[in-house]
């Protein structure tokens, strides 16, 4: 069974990530943390979830950020400005070769005036400038940033959305876009280069800013 | 009734456009075009097709493109390098506090390697930098940015896309909104401030990307 990690996995988007990812019985996964006691309890709420809802194909373990890096797939689910200390601590000779996904959206928050916008760095997104953070070996793909946050944890909820996934390196990108449509009904879609990060990390605030403006929520975005 | 005038409405999108909008019932358009000529050969057009189709409740006329500017609404239907060129024609107090709607989505196009991407300029998109040609009291608006060029012309095919509309001002937001909502079957949502116009733009190279490397057609872009 091929192992996904999630690096930051105890937050709200990357536990949700864990248990959908899971019951899609395709991966197993490996929750990331700077604490392993963290990461562990993570990894337990996981696995009840899976108990409790009869999957026995795959399981989820805890450790820290590097131990889990092992893995054949790594999940990047932690703030853009957290990235360069993370690559940093774990030291970046464990990402050499790596299949590396950002779902990350740096945003300003407006929601007193009711829109949040895009905030990249000059590089032209966080995927960009994430780029130059990794060894030269690492394939880097854009995946699963427009789903709404709130959306990951309704276990009880499908996913239909379509999954821009970009990135420059064709192999790495099949091999997400497998691991894209093995979670709930998502749709992956080759979306070119990862220079098109800059439009896809852009959606994110877009939806949100549409959700807030009328009256909906947990927008999403289908390409069809 | 309203009218709306198409600047550089001779075009595929501008045709499309000036059509579906006299079929929505609800505004008159004006073409406008560099010559007058053309553009009343295109009107004479759109007007053999409302007959055509039994749409006796509007009109459509056509002339220079600042013979068009009394309309109530403008819309840029030309390529992002005409606009400053169109406006210093036309002169600049033609848009004194006019609603004007761009359209515009620079792009950088690249069929071989079966990518598009944004190549919006310095002010971080075209509306943005549009914003900047116009007189201080005319109010820059975005929509229509992401509907497939090809569909414009289907007559018998539905739009039923949702359309992103922003800008700064709320009132020439709302009328916008009004003229889309007359259109087939849009359906414009707000989007916020004009600065999101970034995003928006940049969702046609994607959607274009996504259509040529997933055997897709005319992809359009839903928000729901």
């Amino acid at each position: 069974m091929k192992k996904v990690a999630i690096l930051g996995g105890t937050g709200n988007i990357g536990e949700g990530l864990a248990r959908r990812i899971c019951l899609g019985g395709k991966f197993d996964v490996a929750i990331g943390s700077r604490g392993a006691d963290k990461a562990q309890a993570a990894a337990d709420g996981v696995c009840a979830c899976l108990k409790e809802r009869g999957c026995t194909e795959t399981t989820c373990t805890g450790g820290t950020n590097a131990d889990v890096c092992s893995a054949d797939i790594l999940i990047l689910s932690l703030p853009f400005e957290r990235i360069q200390s993370t690559i940093d601590t774990i030291g970046k000779s464990a990402f050499e070769n790596k299949i590396i996904i950002s779902l990350i959206n740096p945003m300003v928050r407006n929601p007193g005036e009711k829109y949040f916008l895009p905030d990249q760095p000059a590089e032209g997104s966080a995927a960009l400038a994430i780029e130059k953070m990794l060894p030269a070996s690492a394939k880097l793909v854009c995946a699963f940033n427009n789903v709404a946050a709130g959306k990951w944890m309704e276990l009880d909820e499908e996913l239909d959305y379509t999954v821009a996934v970009c990135g420059n390196d064709e192999e790495a990108k099949a091999a997400v876009k497998e691991l894209v449509a093995s979670v709930s009904k998502l749709q992956p879609l080759d979306a070119g280069p990862l220079a098109m990060s800059n439009v896809i990390e852009g959606i994110t605030p877009l939806v949100i800013t549409i959700a807030m403006r009328n009256g909906l929520k947990d927008v999403g975005v289908y390409f069809r």
